[in-house]
């Protein structure tokens, strides 16, 4: 099942660069693994902000949940997500 | 460059079942034309609602609107449109 | 998978009483149908609105469009769908 | 008389791991209480947030106050209250 | 138990002069009614508007929900509830 | 003439207990005496919210104003205001 | 007691020329007698729309009301009503 | 002195077909004659809807507001005035 | 040009008294000097906040924004700025 | 292909004077640099905020994002961005 979700992140005005960069850093490499799970699909920045747009994959919204707070960043994060059903004029389908 | 696309569609409640079916196939057309020509990518539904988010690619934003216009049911349609940027931890790049 | 439905209905206010009535009669019986199938699981009334709150279960959201969208009400409605994650905190549980 | 309640949490960014983890485990104790003595019926996590909608019956606002301001994170939490009225076409009547 | 409701009526601008003023006596009456069966406690208009705030008695959302769909404009209301709960310093405990 | 006011308050998450509870403390003393002062009708809760609906009554918005602002907790507080106008179905009239 | 009061006009679209012609005609007029028994203080224009902010001036919210009824497009309008307090750096005090 | 406005346009949907386009065809004239009075500066499209954002210049809200006014589609439109202010950092200054 | 002019101020919770009383007396004084200047015509508080409504006259948008980045508490404001064309019906006309 | 951005910005209150300064310095010359590479078209204040609407121009989402995460008061900032496509009607074509 799809999932749109819409993720937006909020550093700390006074976090140390290091502890930021650390955590941007982990969080491509937790992203990598979920995507090689096939829980993380595709993913786009939102020009301008610190903030993306997803396409997730998971058997339902628990499962979601475990990979969404999986994220290091998670803690920071502002996270909206809309189930998405199939629609007959999908040129994947 | 990609686009994602919030379409919601109202028509209006007295339209006549035949107006509305054929407008219905008319959009399944147009919109697999606009597959085939590389405009609309993915398309899913939003539950309970007669609206979908889309993922669209276009050359610019003039080359999206034209395609997003020559929809059969675009005169009946809501649509909110925004400008993606590419994310390092995309999964398909 | 469990999801919560709002949904909010607006009859046109030029409807013959009749037609009304009727449908609201077939609603009543598609709901009970749709209990029996195990979509609808409790429904609750929004006080002085013709609104409601409800606990549906399906398969995912393609299954849950379907049962929302055979509602003899379903073009006359407003629908907002949200997907429910498993609370360890959940006495159901 | 039923209650829809949404609960959203938001713990201090700078809170030691300790204070907050003693806090969710004095969290669970107290729903599972709660549930107990029949206030609480039913909880969902929204996906994605530390957030949840919860199914909760008491005699009056008053004591529902007093059930939701007895959980231990109720000073980080913010809380809407919806009073539901029984539906004819509820399954569970 | 106490509701503060608030009510925004909306007549169809072709309504018949004749047509709405009697709704209008109708909902007097029905008001006088309500208020001596203990229902309606108090009532308010927003100056400039056709709405009103109302302080409302009920056994539960349930009870509310019956006297609000009594009144005779009711199909023409948009009607938001809020739960009441005692407060210590209110000067009529 | 009446106003109807609903405040929320917002408590500095690091202030001392002891600080709150005279707060509190000071508030009620205070309420009462705006009650006794023929300022403050009533007052509810809103269920699981440190927030309240009151029912105010001043000259004009001036005395108003101040009676608001003489609240211990003013400070932390976010106060919105509506004048009322009389209902002629008003009980109380 | 002063008042700032905004007003949105929304004539039917097929109302006759004839008609909104004197309905505007008729507003102007009722206009000035308000201002000359001192209700309405000042009015502007919001650009581009048919909208206007006003300063008005009345005994109390009641007397508001009747003075904003009292205008020929009141059915056709969307009022909202701030209630004002005197300010100590007020240039007109 | 500039404003950035937008602009929405709602055509009914049961205007007929020449009618719209009679209307389309003046608007071009009259932004055309506005554009020449210096009045309208630049204009852009929002994509997917019949809506724009325009770079207007008038000597004051007043003289917009005749400009605006003066469009064949005015009474189908919904817009929003921004009065912009110099920058400094303007690469046009 | 007039400019219809809301502020609303939130001094930090933890700033001592002297410093607010200092900054509220320098206010006082430019709000003076702005209406001598015949930059600030009218001011009015919203009763229960620390919000004003104000009347300011200035040539274009470019001057008001100087006078209002005058004023001592603005770094501690929220300014929201609608320019204002003249009414046909405005009694000061 | 253009783009309009609404960037608003709030520097940290006990930010040092000589750092917002250099901030804000440093600022006018990353905006000059961007203007002079054809990113950044036109740009207005918001009267009475730190506030700006832009006018920019790049190929791509992702190129107005690396031109807008340039600017060095980046981290502070709230971005908007909409997407334009050309208007037949714009003076400019």
């Amino acid at each position: 099942m799809d999932f749109l979700v819409h993720i937006s992140i909020k550093l700390p005005p006074d976090m140390a660069r290091d502890e930021s960069e650390a955590l941007l850093s982990a969080e491509s490499e937790r992203a990598a693994a979920l995507a090689k799970a096939g829980r993380l699909i595709r993913l786009w920045r939102v020009p301008g902000q610190r903030a993306n747009w997803g396409l997730w994959r998971a058997a339902d919204a628990t499962e979601l949940h475990e990979a969404l707070t999986s994220l290091p960043l998670w803690p920071y994060m502002r996270i909206d997500v809309t189930a998405l059903a199939k629609h007959p004029n999908d040129p994947a389908e």
